[in-house]
């Protein structure tokens, strides 16, 4: 039998932080004059209510949490933190509707970025700062998440990041909440360094705050429907490049150059495969830009640099309406969707290290060709890569590609276009932020779609960001015999 | 070293086979009046000269062909034969230019169907024929190859149709010549019923002659410009449709029904995979059809059926401009591109036996997350599917959508649009013939695209038709160095 008593216990815990979370813009908009605030205090008192009834009752007795509590943990704190985190949404001014306020709460806490709000720019402080938290605390949940969770649950090849082979649960997790206590505060650091950054560069001092938060997070959420763009400033837009980049690598490598040892992120293969992906899209971008659309090379290689690294993050802010820049550049972005960062970081996608190990097999194959008896063992890292974790990244892909076909096709069906619906499938599957096309591309907004696409787009954010694995298996019979 | 001389003796033999069958086109131009028979007469004459002249400089000696000698052989033996069957599309009374030419014979010879000649109604019988004739030979060549040279290579997971593991290339030639010839003779027989089928329905006996060829083929070569739409005869459609699956399932096992054991054709796993597959294709369509475009559910159904399981099957016969369905059914048109028929078959695309291996390791992860010490073995058609095979198919995958992108962005580099970039790109590495949308869909023609595009696409055909890796091995340094 499944012990719902921990998992509630947790998800107790995790209702209580989301609440102390929404008394930051209870406050902001108090101290602005904005009534929403009221909003924001009901929301925090209920959700404070419901966590600590939960706390309170659930404590106490075995709290062991094995393998498939572990599994209806993740994805059930994920999604009961979604629903309180839409309660400001549904009921401050803005007025959404229950599924956009689901959708936009759901965008924000998977670090997608997609937003179903017109007029962001006259839109309240406290929303605002709603949006820009929900991303910030995405984030750190999603670092903790890879290093603590997913390799212990050995999903769709997590299992190659085990801080050690032989490790229990008994001994990773005390290890695995110093090590995120540890990177929570590198987390807060970089932000206040991203923060400082664009107050030097020019911004306001609340856009500094509230972009920092969704640039660390590779989120993409801004203070402004023309995003980043509205402030047209290179400095700006380089410190946002360089921190999407920080928020993209992962964390564990900066907490072991923190103590001493930078060793690990300078060689690091998945780092430099990550640098080396983004140069080859800035160049190619650029390139294509300055040819096609006759621009001084310098813009050129500004926009392109900053809009490529937004979408191959998945962070999604973008400073031009980068799918009118031809179809080559918008089967580019289209691809590069997909992408990702690195494992351990703050993106979604496919991740860079699965590309590594598919890469490394695929290669390994042609070498076979010419010698069918020799033998060939793919390595990642500088570590042989086992068949166990082959057949599971292998497993990954397959998976990833069945739910983006399903995803669009469900799209298609409520009459959504060819390229909304792919790109709109994309961008979800992948918490990147925009779409492409005029409905949902950088110049669009989700507004305007239907009520049934945002239900799929929610469960497409949902799925992408806990990778696939942790809420499939809970959708088989399997899972609930045993 | 390289042995040249058995590659190009056998080389040799298989134009001096093309020749041949350039006189049929020459002969009934002759019949018919029309002027071409001598660019058929000549272009055969030159080809038989070459064929002749190196089977007579390269016979003798060692024969022995090792793994790199087959590789070269399989690649240039496809490209010198289409080199030498665009000759009549190049001189005859079409005019075409040689891009052209060489893309028309590419298309007819890896049984793709997209075509550049516009106006095939009022075309001369001998180019018609030898369009047919070329999709023909490519489908048994295909074949053939199936069974006796890729699972010897071991490209992309084919050795699982080894006929016996542990042989070894001396014993299975001879045994491989035996078998093809005896598929030979079926492939004839199913062609003359498929011919007869089509004239009893109502079809001139020089269509239905064309049609049963590239029908057999799974070429999609038509005798008109609506391609079989122009009979609108409910009897030619599902004969059609009846014999693109024939040509999609293994041909081995009509041999082995034909000699008294039926029970493979009824209890393979990959021909009860693509039945399912196909139907569910065709329910899909009809529904969609059924509800977006108000036909009588008869109509509906028929035509979806048709259009279906010609685009699955890679045909690329159309009776409707089914790319003007909706988005719906755009994007399932789009995705049954990649799908193909089975292997051994002569039908192209990644094919049905890569999805089952795919599928069964990918659903295996699901159980192996709950129970991560329990032993899982993925099985194809009852046997375990081994780490080699495994891995031998995710780099196929791998590199099949990686040509896929590349393709695709070529062809926006020229300036292409979105969905004519991606379809193009689809159809080719696929060889299915129509893509979508206005200019090269199911109403369209490739005429009109850029000359480095029908290049593009020609290397696409050829790519995807030889299974990739025996060309990709060849491009790479170390082939060389050996």
């Amino acid at each position: 039998m499944l012990d719902f008593r921990p998992i509630l216990f947790i998800l107790g815990i995790l209702l209580t932080t989301l609440s102390i979370a929404m008394f930051l813009p209870a406050l902001v908009d108090a101290a602005s004059g904005n009534a929403d605030w009221q909003v924001f205090l009901a929301s925090a008192g209920l959700t404070l209510f419901i966590g600590v009834s939960l706390i309170l009752t659930m404590r106490g007795g075995d709290m062991k949490i094995g393998i498939r509590e572990a599994f209806v943990l993740t994805t059930l704190s994920w999604l009961g933190l979604t629903v309180f985190a839409a309660l400001p949404f549904a009921f401050a001014a803005l007025n959404l509707s229950f599924a956009d306020a689901f959708f936009e709460a759901m965008s924000g806490i998977t670090t997608t970025g997609s937003t179903v709000i017109i007029g962001l720019d006259s839109a309240p402080p406290g929303i605002l700062l709603w949006r820009a938290l929900l991303q910030w605390l995405g984030g750190i949940g999603i670092i903790v998440m890879a290093i603590a969770v997913l390799p212990m649950l050995q999903v769709g090849g997590m299992q190659i990041f085990r801080l050690e082979s032989s490790d229990t649960s008994e001994k990773v997790l005390p290890r695995a909440a110093q090590t995120s206590t540890a990177i929570g505060s590198i987390y807060l650091a970089l932000t206040l360094v991203c923060a400082l950054g664009y107050w030097l560069a020019g911004m306001p001092g609340f856009d500094a705050i509230a972009h920092a938060m969704t640039t660390i997070a590779t989120g993409g959420f801004s203070t402004s429907d023309n995003s980043i763009g509205i402030f047209d400033n290179a400095a700006v837009d380089i410190i946002a490049i360089v921190f999407m980049i920080v928020g993209s690598l992962p964390f564990v490598l900066y907490l072991q150059a923190a103590r001493g040892r930078p060793g690990g992120l300078l060689r690091d293969s998945q780092v430099r495969w990550f640098l080396a992906i983004v140069l080859a899209i800035m160049a190619i971008i650029s390139a294509s830009l300055y040819v096609s659309q006759e621009l001084p090379l310098g813009m050129a290689i500004r926009s392109a640099a900053f809009n490529g690294v937004s979408i191959v993050t998945g962070t999604g802010y973008a400073t031009a309406a980068f799918d009118n820049w031809g179809s080559f550049a918008l089967i580019i972005f289209f691809i590069i969707m997909f992408i990702g960062g690195c494992a351990g970081s703050t993106t979604c996608g496919i991740k860079i290290f699965r590309f590594q190990v598919l890469y490394a097999i695929a290669t390994i194959q042609v070498k076979r060709l010419l010698q069918p008896h020799g033998v060939f063992i793919p390595h990642y890292n500088r570590n042989p890569i086992t068949q166990e974790i082959a057949l599971s990244v292998l497993g990954f892909v397959f998976f990833y590609i069945l739910v983006f076909v399903l995803l669009a096709l469900g799209l298609s069906m409520l009459g959504l276009d060819f390229l909304t619906s792919l790109s709109g499938a994309a961008t979800a599957i992948s918490n990147v932020g925009p779409g492409l096309g005029p409905v949902i591309g950088p110049a669009g907004t989700f507004a305007d779609l239907p009520d049934a696409a945002k239900w799929m787009l929610s469960a497409g954010m949902l799925l992408g960001r806990l990778e696939l694995f942790t809420v499939l298996v809970i959708l088989t019979p399997a899972f609930w015999r045993s």
